[in-house]
């Protein structure tokens, strides 16, 4: 329990708002599941479920280490991720795979462009969370196959899918406007040798999220959804 | 997938009945975690339920080796397991607590009971299963201390426990009755030396559940509440 260096109040805000999003994706997988068809697929949300659980508990531990009060750093993200969450409730089966795989892939990119900037152990960290969400190709797939069988879905299905990184970018917006240290932190990759300032700080976060949904793209056509 | 001599029907519906209630118990927990007054309280629950989905998926996986379909394997249980939730339904933090509780104990004490009766590798797991769920002191201490500050709490949670208690037995009961291969394994350890029939295995099952309520006395007592 040694506060180093490395407990930069940026990091506490990242590891607070990764922790509380990975605690915040475990209760709505396990939530999504009463939508599941099958005890199988039920069973599946619950295996994933539980890997969300362990990134929290990897997360949370982290903050420990770094001195920091866990639930003390996750508290300024609840209002914002809970607001993600309420306003993009799923209405179905389709709608909350949907979610997982544009949530999941927006999240993975965030965490691989922040991982570098945080200390080497925070980034060790980051990574292995990170790499260990490898549901992507069987949620891709079974939306595929409902859109084969029913191709009419294809465009309430794309349309959900921006709304969800709709509502995504509006409540990181607020995110960054609230949490300067953090905001600060997310632009160190974007500003290379630019003076930090708050506005510019603010601008450098919406070009990194703006670039986040690149990969978003990619997974709508992987999923036979239109951009 | 070798389909050894263990895969005795009964065995198999040993491990069914056993996953679908851990996949059940891990949903019940992530779902009750809206009722916890606390981040760090949801954050517990959640660690919880990651246990219970381990124990899921390790009961699972068994009974793919042993040549089973788990999902067939569950089938019987889900309406009887999913009718005990449904009747038990947690109203308050308190009420989710004790139902955790008193459900634990009884599930352990109930694993303890047949791992003994099942071939060594299916006791191997279940005794694995059975040591993990350590959550016992943590629940009894916030119950005994809820109830220092509010006496009153008493009457109620002790008739809470008494239903929880009733559902189980009468759904206990009915899935004896419907699944005879499962009743005469669970009578194996009762019966003795007397001949196996119907009749008096159901007998048999009865008193095994009947002295299962003989540990859940001593939870009570542990909660600070009248039996």
């Amino acid at each position: 329990m040694t506060q180093g260096p490395s407990a930069d109040p940026g990091v506490i805000d990242l590891l607070g708002l990764l922790a509380y999003a990975e605690l915040g994706s475990f209760f709505r997988l396990a939530d999504d599941a009463g939508l599941a068809p099958t005890l199988r697929a039920k069973g599946q949300l619950a295996a994933l479920a539980a890997t969300e659980q362990a990134h929290y508990q990897a997360l949370r531990d982290r903050l420990e280490e770094l001195g920091a009060d866990p639930e003390e750093a996750m508290a300024p993200f609840v209002a914002p991720l809970d607001a993600w969450q309420e306003r993009t409730e799923p209405q179905s089966w389709l709608e909350s795979l949907v979610k997982t795989y544009v949530g999941d892939g927006i999240a993975g990119d965030f965490y691989a462009r922040v991982a570098g900037l945080a200390d080497d152990e925070t980034r060790v960290l980051v990574e292995g969370v990170l790499a260990e969400t490898g549901r992507a190709e069987f949620v891709a797939e079974t939306v595929r196959g409902a859109l084969g069988e029913d191709p009419k879905l294809s465009g309430r299905l794309s349309l959900w899918a921006r709304r969800l990184v709709g509502e995504a970018l509006s409540q990181a917006q607020a995110v960054a406007v609230q949490r300067p240290e953090l905001a600060k932190l997310l632009a160190g990759g974007d500003r290379g040798s630019e003076p930090s300032s708050g506005v510019g700080d603010l601008a450098a976060v919406s070009r990194m999220f703006a670039s986040l949904t690149e990969g978003h793209s990619g997974r709508l056509r992987a999923m036979g959804l239109a951009d």
